[in-house]
């Protein structure tokens, strides 16, 4: 393991000073390879998918696995898309002249080395794998297992078109050892690692949050909430709610809790709860909301889960300091959105809610880099430091200080 | 512990969401009381500076300790400085359109709840607690055991200002076990505690990055290298090293190795000779200087370490490549500086040495805060993320995106 670091740390400088052009025509020829191997990397997820069906895993978890033509074709246009992205790497953030005379300029830099731990999908693969590339970052990748032979097909791929290019093939590393022990060896390797991002479930990013002496980039849940405030525009309510919950309920930027002013709650909710009715959504809800809809009692246990299914805990609030409260309590600390027309609410609201995401007049469902416009994301950070929310391409660059001078000497 | 930590955490929302008017009245009012309560101080100080001498702890440290009345006004002075400085809550650091019309905002807020571990300077206390009140922070401070008494003394003084303004107390806390086991404690406590900044020996800072689960920005030591390139202007050479090493060898920022080109080493060695003569440095060469002038052979450990003394290793390199790669293998990434007229290998140089501060033609010394014009600083931080090289009131802050819509739900 520590050799494998070490190889891959020493192929960080070289990939580090790649030009832009460089970098985008291995890109460019990482897309092609994809399309040209098709049916290598098909016969290697065929054995996936047999083991897959072996062990019973369930119809979603298949389909997350599954690759097929089309599913590759939007891999490599996903690798072509990441190519055409603005250069992430020398970008100035700052600069100024102190009084010394010395030319600061902060500028963007690559991370170095980044261990990325994720789950089933092998398209995470080859976007990462791209991702770190025209960032300038060697990846060291650790998939699931059900998805070993995919992965690996996939790394031959990109790694061939590496070498023919004359660059080191460590720059995109599987994971030599993809078992728990194998993680819990990596993260402890901060002489050559210099980030680490697990995004998967709980146990997984708990074990690795308390264990990694290596700096951690979370992708943890998103236990979002909408508040509905007395001043809400009624024309809107329903149509965001809705979106919020159910149009993709197995997603972390959608709504779990929906918290009313008690006195828009006689108003609105019957009309909710026919919209919700026909989506065929769960409502839960606090003995306030119980008055005057029916719906099954929400527990303390309720308001603190996930559901990641088509299943809403209404509550109704007095005011929007106890909406905040509750999602101060509750929330994630993913996305919140506030639906108000009234001015000082709604910067109330955007102000002391601490989340990644604070919205007004709109649905969670937009925290995403795509919809950000950041392009293709890395993920959705829940770091409240570095990288937050949508985490995009310019969120794999740190950065250093370059200092012109023209003989200084500190007095 | 965890209640405590528990009303630290309820008191960051308070602290958080303070206006700039109520926030810099009250730091001078703390300025104020730290002198009003000169004579409280002092007592306590010499209670700590009793058992100091008790403990036979050197001069050096014993200096460390003293608080004087000019020191107190000189703490006060600092708070005032601070409270001065422009507002680091709610800069907009980004902002744009979306395709759907959401007007995204990126805008920096505090962070929440620091701990903040360092040793035997009583300054640090008054300093560190008025840069994370002003940013909007809570901190939680555990200072050296040597310091006690006199931490304990300001942290009343500072709290008492927080009760008469009627604020909440734990907004400065001093961390209440500060044994390493409830240093070890605090490091666990992610629901609580947002971030730990720990300043001290590398022992500390070990023991804290491999067992902490709340995110660490390290305070680690700096092994800087100066390297003379063969086109360096010689008028420049003397004075720039002699500054890097001599003019206070016992910070982090002091250079501990010169490299320089061969081609030039014939022409500079003696006279750098003399110069470091005059200012009893202390030499340590390679085999090629030793053919040139006397020294200490220096070994390969020699090149790992941080003397924080008035000790220098010369080593002479084939060229710029052979100097960045000694730079990588023994730097610790903080402050790394070439000398040299050549546009090409000064931007060579720039770009490949990762380090948090690099330079051209100046002292390494520079890498401060008030060097860079950034205001009081927390620390220099050897960390690669969030933060990196002179840790300002800016880097006490995070970021959240605030999202203007006007009913946009996401298709």
């Amino acid at each position: 393991m520590q050799a494998f670091l070490e190889e891959a740390k020493k192929s960080s400088r070289t990939i580090a000073n790649l030009s832009t052009a460089i970098k985008n025509k291995v890109l460019n020829e990482m897309a092609d390879a994809l399309l040209n191997h098709c049916d290598f990397i098909i016969s290697h997820n065929e054995k996936d998918m047999s083991n897959a069906k072996l062990n019973n895993l369930d119809e979603a978890l298949l389909d997350r696995l599954l690759l097929t033509g089309d599913r590759i074709k939007a891999m490599s246009d996903a690798i072509k898309q990441i190519a055409s992205q603005t250069e992430p790497v020398g970008r100035i953030l700052d600069g100024w002249v102190t009084k010394d005379g010395l030319n600061i300029q902060k500028v963007s830099i690559p991370i170095g080395v980044i261990g990325i731990i994720y789950e089933s999908r092998p398209n995470v693969t080859s976007d990462t794998a791209a991702l770190c590339f025209k960032s300038g970052n060697v990846c060291v990748l650790k998939g699931g297992k059900e998805a070993e032979h995919s992965n690996k097909a996939i790394a031959i791929v990109l790694r061939e078109v590496l070498a023919k290019n004359k660059l080191p093939e460590q720059a995109i590393s599987l994971l030599p050892d993809s078992t728990r022990e194998g993680v819990a060896k990596l993260i402890k390797q901060d002489k050559y690692v210099d980030l680490i991002v697990p995004r998967g479930g709980e146990a997984l990013i708990k074990f690795v949050s308390e264990n990694s002496s290596i700096p951690v980039i979370k992708h943890d849940k998103g236990l979002c909430h909408i508040y509905v405030d007395k001043d809400a525009a009624p024309s809107k309510i329903i149509d965001i709610v809705i979106n919020a919950k159910c149009q993709r309920p197995g997603v972390c930027n959608a709504m779990e809790t929906l918290l009313i002013h008690e006195q828009i709650a006689p108003y609105i909710l019957h009309g909710l709860e026919d919209a919700f009715s026909e989506q065929g959504t769960i409502i839960k809800a606090c003995p306030e909301t119980l008055k005057l809809i029916k719906a099954i009692p929400a527990t303390n246990e309720d308001y603190d889960t996930e559901y990641l299914a088509n299943i809403l805990n209404i509550k109704i609030v007095k005011n929007c300091d106890e909406a905040i409260s509750h999602i101060q309590k509750y929330g994630s600390g993913h996305s919140e959105s506030i639906l108000s027309e009234n001015y000082s609410t709604v910067n109330k609201f955007l102000n002391e809610v601490d989340a990644a995401c604070v919205y007004a007049n709109a649905s969670t469902r937009f925290t995403d880099g795509g919809a950000f416009g950041l392009g293709a994301e890395v993920g959705i950070s829940t770091n409240k430091l570095h990288s937050r929310g949508p985490m995009g391409i310019n969120d794999l660059t740190t950065f250093k200080y370059k200092i012109y001078g023209s003989g200084q000497i500190r007095n």
